[in-house]
């Protein structure tokens, strides 16, 4: 069993709303000094298999194919 | 300023409906050998300031008050 996490986050320069929202709410509840906030997804993966080079490649073509949006997103795969 | 990854995960056993739907879809692309996936949130905060212990303690409080409902969900803070 392998496991691995997959973090896909906003690339530079895309707006972020939900993140925007965030910072109104800390300032609301009364926490200063956040300069932002950026939100992003995290993703816990459990493979069958011990071939950590094979799930590496695996995991990355999954985040091309349906985890990540190429176009707005980054992503990063650690294997743990 | 100081930035900090915060990480909030579904606590084990609550159910992620979202996770399960990501399996199905992984399992239609024809990534066999997936035993599971757990979607969570991750949120990448900048803090104004140098005092990392203060800003440590200050994230941990968001966590607690906004960011992670701690009835399903463990958080962790990590500064970079």
């Amino acid at each position: 069993m392998i496991r691995a996490r997959i973090t896909v986050t906003l690339k530079n320069g895309v707006l972020d709303p939900q993140g925007k929202a965030i910072e109104g709410g800390l300032s609301a509840l009364g926490f200063s000094g956040v300069h932002s906030v950026r939100q992003g997804k995290v993703f816990d993966v459990e493979l069958d298999g011990v071939d950590r080079s094979a799930a590496e490649s695996d995991l990355k073509a999954m985040c091309e194919k349906l985890l990540a949006n190429l176009v707005i997103e980054n992503y990063s795969v650690d294997l743990l």
